[in-house]
């Protein structure tokens, strides 16, 4: 998962773009914490900072203000498949038609196809990351087109996969949208400077304007000159091409920002509503609501409103807990989830508490917190969830679940009701948690939940070129 | 503000003693975040490790592990009065009776008549710390008393101020909580080990048990032998002791983590309840009662049940906001604002919103989130405070403001009211607060509010020693 | 100017093979200490690491334990045009034939060309780096080749410029030396173990044996299989191969280190029959011969020698002084110089120096030099260089100098001895400096004393993309 | 052993004394490099920067323009008995006279014995440093005298051992050296500003002249008001004094810069004359003559001109081992000298090499350098030592040598000679060493070589709070 950033400023006047940039990837941070980077346009030159670690901590007055220009694009990053630094993004590079700096949220299932098939025409590749390819594609892809928006169409035909990404060319921004439109992003704006961005929270943030979703297979090109767009299937209405889309179900349950809004629907309402569905669907007897924190709190909401019972507190999350902890024996990793979360002991003594969680992967930490509750005094633990059984490993980059990890593919609710210990467990149904997004236009990936791989399946992996550049 | 943690092993079992102070100090940073550090006694040679910076950044596996030893004190300090590096805790000294080491969580008000007392027997001081003034008049009073109890009871006739401290010996943990018993300081035992701690939520996260508050005025110690306790109102029985102390009042609204109990007290509950009276003190017309976040959520629980409103959520507050932040120019200052918190807008939209915050001192942020609930089109704001008017300057170090930044001291509510730009504003009356406070034992210290000042008031300071070690 | 080092075990015993390149880069840092990075084979599986920085601070014994492996190669680099970190080698691609690791020790004169040509072939760059474009040439050329050496073979027939390089591909260690044999690159051997190496210091630091000089054109391959080698120019004979070559006469003036030997010429004995020679061409009246530390001692000693006059020491070089010092003003400016150099008063004072420098470029420090040892006494100073007057830029990377740099382009012998202060001044001619290389079966390349530009003038440079990473 | 430096301004202009103070301490490195610190004084108020590593990392532009001030100390430390950060100079205090900041180069003896003394009146001690022990005395000693001077004349009653000192009160700069005269120290001038230093290069270094050395016993006090003496034994004349002191030999033969002076004496010539003395004692037959790099090139050149056989290079010393080089194994630290050293072939080649270091202590690397001088060819090595066997360790702090590791203590010089495999050993007596300072004044210390303890010894230590603070 990344977070996407990118800010043109189509004035003349001087404008801090890198700062910009720089507060829309702050506002990211919850699609990816490992690596940042900002790159910058200066007049057809290029720079770019990028590092390991928080945006706070890569980024200081100094490197900003170098950073000036009139267009600029930034990328905050998650853990994924590649090791060591080299996906670290933006990455620049020079082409034929010159500088070209790139962003990408994006799970490519035939990589090794095309990088194979690239390497046979000569390419070198020197990372592990979907950007090299699509920047190799492209860049071959722009020999014979009349413009980079028509090399970035033939691109998409080259691409099986899921993808959000936004480009930076010597003179215009660029925002792609793959067709099934399963990754998110938007368009804003703020005087005269266009923003794209993977949420609009970031729009918020900067006290910019959401001006609409890009549209699934949408190449949105950004300049002095103007907005244009082209369309992966032109044939189609813009209405078609939203229905026909299918975004990740996913970022209604766990991965958007509660403040953000996809295809018109408020990921807070729809987390609420998911709730309320839920508290019809698996009512329970308790006293107090409480959510998972922090991810369960809108839905646990909804569940105490669906059920008119009060919402409360009930476990504390540590704010300090981070990356570092400590964990070398087993009591040191119970410990650690001790940290983590504390009970409120006279809020939960002798009450049947409803615990509301956005979803249950593995269970470990739900177990953990069944037995906190229950040594502190409550009378019995209730478990709801925002969303069906996991029962797929998503190929599509969100979770990094493989079968193997996944209880619901293997125990019956009940038997993972016994094995987390609680009185009692639901999961909301997959219809129910469909209907909780009424205002939507377009359809949901929901593969995780029944294994219709939208955008199909991925090739098998080969080895990679490790680099491993220590910081 | 500080926090302190102790812990002995009174077995002859080797046991992780640095570790349990380091989770110890792990669960009490919410009292201070800029420097920590442990030291340890292993067989009468002390060793200590301490920093700038978080506790889990401090401290890995290797080091703690260097660290064995049969009895640990740790220490994590907020911002205080002292420049550089050298505040920086346990401070650790050879005397007399060999070595020692200090914790401390102290406002001496003394401070610069004791230094200047001794500094004319001789003494020199390397920090301006208040645990070199205790460290250096314990151990002239040695001299001449039978064992360090007595000499700490001497210690505790020449300092004026607040504090509670722990303090080992080459045998022996010690702690000790001022006559006025306003700093907390609790006992607490797993196992063979017992531990000081500043709030037993640190006994919570190590699975410990709460055996009782440290008394007002009392010397604790713990060795091998068994625990003693000498008193520094000895005539007293503790009925009364307890009785005539008075716990500053700050600690429930807003300096205790929720899941402590101070004095038998729980600070959730304190704060609940004191939201349910505010509901009947200032009670409003809304459609949704808020917390600010995140402190004002307990109270804003209180506040929504005795209104009989539903609570909600309508404001977020960024996760990754740390000390970094960029604010060189105004406008970076209000996006600062912007990037902490995020309105859910279709929450707030066309509601009457009631936001319910622990206090209000300076009003600066209360004013931005007012204007960001009413920019999104929150119909009405009403701001309901947990606790009543700052108006006077803190001299025991728990809030840093003097009079000038207290909007309160010059300004009527209906005037801050204005300033901020709420539609109704309502503080709770100290009667209110206090009552909420039904079962704890002691009397309280509300000097920011009605101006007694319980342990009198400072000596004018003096220019220091400025010890800048830059890491 | 960088220093090369690869090493490929070709038994089936395990090995420290990074340990060997680590002391193998570690004994060439003179030809480049910003930067170093090794990269290392495991059983196909590549992994580098790599730094700005010295070689010690960069690599510590876990980060050499985990690179595991049967072959690696090492660089480390001095500044040069590159800007940032992406010129920091080895560098690692994946290929149509697999991994590839490549360290380059060049300057491609043709490089602008060639990127222009692969780019309108649809390639992208991300560094500005030569090695890059080696590789991207290598890739394509590898189609239709039979096997990397001949890939290696097309690709030096489309550079212009002189180079040495090592690369490893999956099985093999490969050395290539470009046909004029202006870098040098030799081959060694430990145990089982074959090495290439910038010089051969590195091979008697590690107490391996140095078998030869690799030829001018030569590409060598070392396996399991053997050593084999291919040569740019097939029809010579090796005697005409090495004897057509031209090697950089600044490699035996000042750039390699005094123990290692070129063409089977000893640098220290070049230096000191140079100085021998300089006392014929240009004696002088003195009392004591001293160098200009460090790089003047071994040209200084054969002046002595030339002119039987005593060789002593009349200046110090402080250890300490490294790349960071404080230079702000132009007091400061002049107080580096003095803390940079110490004079023994009683050494030169009354006495007439003869002080012997490798070569005078701008000549600034020895100015300064002169002016403190006549200040502390010396009644005259004169000064012999080891190597003719600096009148043309090396175009091939050695020196960073331009035309308008260089004193003997618009001055006299005169008057540059006049500027820099000192009695007398005489520079070896090139005729004798040639003639102090006799055991060499190769020429020089000379250029910046003549103007003879063997490997022809470079292109024009166009802007580049600016990967700033800071660390 | 230590660096001492301190400078004052005693005109009412502006100056940079902090940045004075760091050129004088960059140029006494050679004396510790394991910390450094500068303290100054801004009318008053004392500011310290200290850290451990090397001076031109630990200060920097900004740093030093902080340091604004009038009058300013400086350290730089050696690797001692400390553990940990605590023993990093300049320590500050504040006392009844005010703030006080300490740089001392000591080895006091009986420092136990003050400790206890001091303890027993109360007094606590923060670190085990001299420098806490003469600053408690002296603010012990203040009371009841009239002013600073007689204070620290006091203390030096006190003290048993061997120091030298600079000390800053809020208006005067002042400079102690024991009654012994054993370390050095000497008193610069630049401008108005005056400075104190441990060897006279630091004044070289600024352009400063040097005015005379410190007597043994001397106090020296400079201000705005001017510069007065106080003496330890009033009733001697100034040249009885330094009649009666003995300076460290050591200085002459290791620690001191080549181009400082003490007592009159250049360091240079002192030891080229023994190098001279050397070939009278210890004639050999040989073909060429070098120096130990680098420590022994001095005495080599006269050793060389003393036999009328050439002097030249033979090995070469790598200017990149630093403290970090990795020798966990056998092999590696093997390698590690092989690192350090490289033998010019061509240069030792079927000669008779006559090698001459400094001094000899454990002779684990001179017999490293022999077996490679003979495995490149040296047909004899013979060595020549400028310094009489060490049999005594030394107490003052000079060396860290035990009796267990002096081989002079328990082997003959034949044994000695056998065990490092040269083919012959010669150490020059201490009577010619003695005869090769013919101009100083005062008598030398010769403890390590003759057992003669003329500060006495010490008394046995105890052990110590450990104060580890990494950074």
């Amino acid at each position: 998962m990344s977070g996407l950033f990118g800010a043109i400023n189509t004035s003349d006047r001087k404008s801090d773009i890198a700062k910009t940039v720089y507060y829309g990837i702050f506002s990211l941070q919850h699609r990816g914490q490992e690596s940042a980077g900002i790159a910058v346009n200066n007049n057809g030159t290029f720079m770019v900072h990028k590092q390991p670690g928080m945006v706070a901590d890569i980024f200081d007055d100094v490197t900003l203000s170098a950073l000036g220009g009139e267009c600029a694009i930034g990328h905050t990053r998650g853990a994924d498949k590649v090791i060591g630094s080299d996906g670290i993004q933006p990455i620049l590079i020079k082409s034929r038609v010159g500088n070209i700096a790139l962003s990408s949220d994006s799970s490519i299932l035939n990589d090794d196809e095309i990088r194979d098939d690239l390497k046979n025409q000569g390419a070198i590749f020197q990372t592990n990351t979907d950007s090299e390819i699509i920047l190799s594609l492209f860049s071959r892809n722009r020999i014979g087109t009349e413009d980079s928006e028509h090399a970035l169409l033939e691109t998409m035909k080259n691409i099986k996969g899921v993808y959000s990404f936004v480009l930076m060319t010597e003179d215009k921004l660029i925002g792609v949208r793959d067709p099934y439109g399963m990754r998110p992003l938007v368009l804003g704006k703020k005087g005269d400077t266009y923003m794209l961005s993977s949420e609009n929270c970031a729009f918020d943030a900067l006290d910019a304007e959401l001006i609409r979703d890009i549209e699934p297979g949408e190449i949105i090109s950004i300049s002095k000159e103007g907005i244009n767009s082209l369309y992966f299937d032109d044939a189609k209405t813009s209405e078609q091409r939203v229905k026909d889309g299918n975004v990740c179900i996913f970022e209604y349950v766990y991965v958007a920002r509660p403040d953000s809004v996809i295809d018109e629907m408020s990921i807070f309402d729809s987390r609420y509503k998911t709730g309320q569905a839920l508290a019809k669907e698996h009512p329970c007897e308790c006293d107090l609501v409480i959510g998972a924190p922090d991810s369960g709190n809108a839905a646990a909401l909804g569940f105490a409103d669906g059920l008119g019972v009060p919402f409360g507190m009930g476990l504390l999350k540590n704010r300090y807990v981070g990356r570092t902890f400590i964990k070398s024996t087993q009591e040191q990793r119970e410990l650690a989830v001790r940290m983590k979360f504390a009970v409120l002991k006279t809020q939960v003594k002798d009450k049947r508490i409803a615990i509301v969680d956005d979803s249950l992967v593995r269970g470990t930490t739900t177990k953990h917190i069944i037995r906190f509750l229950k040594d502190n005094g409550a009378k019995e633990v209730h478990v709801r969830l925002a969303s069906p059984e996991v029962k797929f490993p998503c190929c599509y980059g969100v979770n990094a679940s493989t079968n193997a990890d996944l209880p619901a593919t293997r125990m019956t609710v009940e038997e993972i009701r016994d094995m987390i210990g609680a009185d009692s467990l639901g999961y909301i149904s997959l219809k129910s948690l469909k209907e909780a997004l009424p205002t939507i236009h377009c359809g949901t990936c929901s593969a995780c939940f029944d294994g219709n791989y939208i955008a199909g399946k991925p090739c098998p992996k080969t080895d990679s070129v490790h680099n491993v550049t220590y910081n």
